[in-house]
């Protein structure tokens, strides 16, 4: 028979098993993370009616996304998680509580070209707080204490919060009376850590047409750095100018002022007035991520308070705030910086059964034991020559390999090979499952990222 | 602005929170299942090339597909979980170790007719056990187990495996000389449930052909009836004179010897003539799964062995075993028939926490505490009526909230309001976060599932 060549998409990460398991630890550690906040899990469609889905979309969103025809529906794949979170909170309104805390994890979808480390479809990890009308600055306070908590499940700890206020910055352009062009600075202060502040400067005076004193007063204010509390003073300067530059700059200082509270190091968070996020969509506190050892990567999770939710879909105020990691980004990058922690067990089994007689019947009832008390067992039962049984448990990375033959079966007993150690030792059943248990337990809350030391 | 109507699309299950938090329970459930029988868990994109997906495909599953162009490539939506994995274990054999045992647990898309209780976007949740060359019976023994741990997990009791032999219907049907039309047969002798055993008597005599003997001879084999080994007795009448169908009874009574050991019940698993899958695919050991209580409702889980997994993309013989489960279908009758388990905890949090001051650290830190705890707090801080906080709490369903005002924060204490019993008690914070923390671990237990007694 012809045979069709098996291939996977470009742009579509497919990992092999040990890989995998790394992947769903660090999906399940943030499924965690997120339940502690008080958020509650969403799953959404993957294909939605086009004209719903991009009620809003426009430029190079649309270009992106995966759009097409089924009967007389015109149908599109999600390209993120806060659409369809706009549309779901519109539609059930009426059954939500608000605030409406949800996590979604899930895949969405863009047609990108083709690049090393980009992906066309990708999972995304993202949680908001909606609320309805309103919603208290605390929830903003919040964030950087869900960033901190997650990233440190992982296993990561060389990593920063960068945090900044809309408001403060809308607030500064108006008292330079450049508040209509607003969007297209902050887009020009955002390549800051890619071009530096002379280019910066630069393009304010080239493309945006500043003159050299607004410049000079925008690299002044985006110079300003030190301590939370040295940024926070010498903001101070600004105050009782412009209203919403006040506003701001209060809702700063409370965010900074409950990190102590919420157990966030000063050491992981930054006031950062380069900070900027690229979308319209934000109007109060912004967030992003860096890896310390890796600014070049961007930013691994990111997010701010937004004003309007669902504004395409309802008459109804929806202000919000949210936080999202690009997880299949982030993996890739951080097997690529050699960050996966390989202790952690990565095989399908924690013991590999081996029977050595020809009833089975004490083997599986080994492993029905082994599973009782929540090990993972698995029988194996080809006929094969021992030494290639060994070569499977080998490649699988079984933390332990136990044996049944019949001077085991006879003693109600089981020969257990720690495959780390290679040490065998022959004990009572009973011994046996506690004994590996305990071993995995021990190995098992391993964190999934783990950092290279350089002493 | 003129708003956009928010929908979904029909045939895509979207849940409120509480049934959604129901749902993952299913799901981690399985997760958990699956991994203790030391199945691995994989991941492959939603989208493939047309020609690698639909290398096999044809008829009623080609036209179902959700098929379509992005710039030059012809793509396609997965429509079960079986073809991905043949093109993976082929495409990416020789990074396997071989059995190999991977669950999958994802999204599949089927462009079927819209109509209640049908999905175009579901779930399945497959298990399957690959072999490389060949593949021990023992496997084909152990899935029963499998599905009878998994379902017993969820909180299903009253359920049957039902299991046959494709190999014991061939040589059957070798017997009667019916061979070239077995397949033909089987389909007839498929619809027995629905249709009874007159109409399935006539349909092979008017349909299939067969004389009045063969019919007889037919009806005569699928009402063999009685205990496992009742059947398997009468089974013996036929043995000797088909190589085939001795196979067939030889891996039947294998599978059914090593039930015990493995811990299925009798009153759980029956070996059933009547069950032969309609797939050609399958070539051994069938399963099927029905609740006792409605058998209307079809298998809720089904599979068997076949031979040949990934035919269409390798010349290597890779023979396996594997079951799947249909989980949105499954949810979705489960809820239809009142089998959701609403005692089950399924509000975002444990705790709602509600601050009684102006200064939030103490609340805050309370949150970090039962979070630290493993309980799932949230911080309530919106401007709102004791009453309106309190019907939120109620909405949400959380089983405790948390008071702390200035009495409570100058004692170190909390008010611990149980929200089912209505009691309230002021207590040490220490003691509060024990005291929730146990309460929890009590309700989390609780399975999915919990089915109606009659009595």
């Amino acid at each position: 028979m012809a045979k069709q060549k098996p291939r996977t998409l470009s742009g579509f990460m497919e990992l092999l098993p040990a890989r995998q398991v790394q992947f769903e630890r660090m999906a399940e550690l943030l499924r965690k993370s997120y339940s502690l906040y008080g958020f509650t899990p969403l799953d959404t469609p993957i294909i939605e009616a086009s004209e719903v889905l991009l009620a809003k979309a426009g430029g190079e969103t649309e270009k992106q996304i995966y759009r097409f025809s089924k009967g007389d529906s015109d149908l599109s794949l999600r390209f993120d998680l806060t659409v369809p979170l706009a549309k779901y909170v519109a539609l059930h309104y009426a059954d939500l509580s608000f605030p409406f805390r949800r996590f979604q994890i899930g895949k969405v979808y863009r047609g990108e070209r083709a690049q090393r480390g980009r992906f066309r479809e990708f999972y995304q990890a993202d949680i908001d707080v909606i609320g309805d009308g309103k919603l208290d600055i605390v929830n903003e306070a919040e964030i950087p204490s869900i960033i901190y908590q997650t990233f440190t499940a992982l296993g990561l700890k060389r990593f920063q919060i960068r945090v900044n206020n809309r408001k403060l910055l809308t607030g500064f352009y108006q008292l330079l009376h450049w508040e209509h062009r607003a969007g297209d600075i902050m887009r020009v202060v955002d390549k800051l850590p890619k071009i530096g502040a002379e280019k910066v400067g630069l393009m304010l005076y080239d493309e945006i047409g500043m003159d050299q004193d607004a410049v000079g007063e925008v690299t002044r204010f985006i110079s300003i750095k030190g301590s939370n509390q040295e940024v926070l003073t010498a903001l101070e300067e600004y105050r009782g100018k412009s209203q919403v530059f006040d506003q701001g700059l209060d809702e700063l200082n409370t965010v900074v002022k409950y990190l102590g509270a919420f157990g966030v190091p000063e050491e992981n968070f930054t006031v950062d007035l380069t900070i900027a996020r690229g979308l319209d969509y934000y109007t109060g506190t912004v967030y992003e991520t860096f890896m310390t050892d890796h600014p070049e990567i961007g930013s691994i999770c990111s997010g701010g308070r937004y004003d309007n939710l669902a504004e395409y879909y309802t008459d109804k105020q929806l202000p919000g705030v949210g936080i999202s990691i690009g997880l299949t980004r982030l993996f890739y990058v951080l097997e690529e910086q050699g960050y996966l922690n390989d202790q952690l067990i990565t095989s399908p089994a924690d013991v590999l059964i081996l029977p050595m007689t020809d009833d089975l019947a004490p083997a599986i009832g080994f492993a029905t034991r082994l599973r009782s008390a929540g090990v993972r067992a698995q029988l194996y039962t080809e006929q094969k020559k021992f030494k290639q049984k060994m070569t499977y448990a080998d490649r699988l990375g079984v933390p332990f390999a136990a044996f049944l033959g019949e001077d085991e079966i006879a003693k109600n007993a089981v020969s257990v090979k720690d495959m780390l150690s290679g040490e065998q030792e022959t004990m009572p059943v009973d011994q046996a499952v506690e004994r590996v248990r305990a071993a995995i337990r021990e190995r098992g809350n391993a964190a999934p990222i783990r950092e290279q030391t350089s002493d």
